[in-house]
């Protein structure tokens, strides 16, 4: 089952169920949002498969000049993770920090208030700050229990998302040093128009993780297209590393972190930091600047026959006119 | 303007607007609850401070027999801070770390989902995992704009509150060094029944800070009585860092982080990390341990004429069955 949320005038917009090949669409008149239904999913789901299969005998109307946001445009829980290692060794070499001991899955918590939507511009305040994507995927929880296991945790992941998580790098470091994470460096992050039942995507989910292959874009060209089976922890790994001590509220999304292969020499990056820390590691220096304002970029994850289950994100970084000041003189 | 979230079997509680001496409330017929209000606040506050005037004058019910939540039983953001460069230096020693360099605000984005009402039981899973309270206060915000600063943040600080940030020790270490914050060391915060209006402090509100003293008790023996004044950054301050990159959603909480003063010989502390970082300062070692299964914690922030206008938090800690055990056998 493929699900979308369309713009409606409300925070939480309007939930779609969307043909296999999306095409089509259509709301259900008993679940308003996604954020209602998660938080009910098993009678949700029935009700929404329902719909589904209406949809897939030619119901629903063409999803066409719709202006889909995020597909949990907010929820009450974004726990994002770091679990390819690739992506773990070169970002210590792009931040020049010692290497990270740790025995469990690295996570933080971010902002999950808002997620942009896949074609909304992004808004940022100083190209200074060294202004990155990451490109990911995710994972929706209904609820968990606090204790449960890896194994209990499977049956949680209701549905599969890809999220491009924007970073300021030049922020980073210092947060980072602190000890208390990330807050300035983590502004919203973007959620591809479609999120997708595991059964959705066939072998290709496979132990916890999203073997796809992550295809990013910057500015039209290419940048990487590693693929999400390298995860060191699976995503019912990381659930049960989150729910050790708390409840997972319904509608927590989990991140893997910046999708990133050891073969990166050929399948490139999902960030810029990466592509600099490789730099380094080669010249001892980095080349590849962050974006600026105007900047696009690109994401979409791709079957092996070519789909886009997730559909793409496409995105332009804009200047934010901070708050107070008048831009227009 | 004093208010209360009663429970009412919703997941955000009944808004109730209560008498300043906490005796008489009633709830409002168009403000449910306090998270609507807040994202409409010019208008909620005019309208529920209609209703303060009648309860003034000897409308509403006795406030008796009533189960109060926390003021926000969940909202989109927690945002803590540690304010307090005393409370700081003790950590160091308590954890065994490097002092924090860092010319910024301190802080760390936990989890917002739930908050747990005053009385209510504190679930945990392992006394090893080092149960410890923090007594802080806290401010909640409307819509902040990106970019804002510190002197307009001032003006964003609708409400006032006192919280307990349960913390776990023994994860909070190993979290740390990992630079991307707290996730299993944070679990569920608690907060005081009322929620009040800055002028509601007097003199007591200043500069962005609640300067009462925050009265702990542990097990029902005084534990400290440390001041808010001290904060190295006021809260319109800590507000202004933490919109620095992205919009601060309506309902957001900013915490001053862990009340503690120079002068903690004679007034003690807001939590039992500290007491043990003076334990090793003074004896080479910790002598007090965390707390146990069963233990009490009990927080009110007291006027000079001797009123608690946050009421207050008096707490038990629990042993959480883990999910999937059968613990009947």
């Amino acid at each position: 089952m493929k699900l979308a949320t369309r713009d409606n005038g409300t925070l939480d917009g309007e939930l779609l169920v969307v043909s296999d090949d999306g095409e089509r669409a259509a709301p259900h008149p008993v679940w308003p949002n996604l954020l209602a239904a998660i938080e009910d999913w098993s009678t949700a789901e029935r009700d929404l498969a329902a719909l589904a299969r209406e949809i897939a005998n030619g119901g629903g109307n063409p999803l066409t000049g719709e202006t889909l946001r995020a597909p949990l445009p907010r929820t009450w829980q974004w726990l994002d993770g770091s679990a390819f290692q690739t992506h773990a060794d070169l970002m210590q070499v792009a931040f020049g920090t010692d290497p990270i001991q740790h025995d469990k899955p690295l996570m933080y918590q971010g902002m999950s208030d808002r997620f942009l939507g896949p074609a909304e511009p992004v808004p940022f305040i100083d190209e200074a700050h060294g202004i990155d994507f990451e490109g990911e995927f995710g994972v929706i929880v209904d609820h968990v229990a606090m204790g449960t296991s890896a194994a209990d945790a499977m049956q949680h992941i209701r549905l599969l998302v890809q999220i491009n998580d924007w970073s300021l790098r030049a922020l980073a470091v210092p947060e980072m040093k602190t000890g208390f994470g990330w807050v300035q460096a983590k502004p919203a992050c973007s959620i591809a128009p479609f999120a997708v039942t595991p059964d959705m995507l066939g072998e290709a989910w496979a132990d916890g993780r999203i073997c796809l292959d992550l295809v990013v874009e910057w500015n039209g060209r290419p940048f990487g297209c590693a693929n999400g089976r390298e995860m060191t922890y699976g995503f019912h790994e990381l659930i049960a590393h989150a729910a050790a001590t708390r409840d997972l509220v319904a509608g927590t999304i989990i991140g893997s972190g910046t999708v990133a292969n050891a073969n990166y020499a050929e399948v490139g990056s999902s960030c810029i930091s990466e592509r600099r820390a490789i730099e380094i590691i080669a010249d001892g220096t980095p080349a590849t600047p962050f974006m600026a304002f105007g900047d696009s970029c690109r994401m979409q994850a791709l079957t092996a026959d070519g789909r886009a289950p997730f559909g793409e994100i496409d995105q332009q970084v804009a200047s934010h006119a901070p708050a107070g000041r008048d831009v227009s003189s």
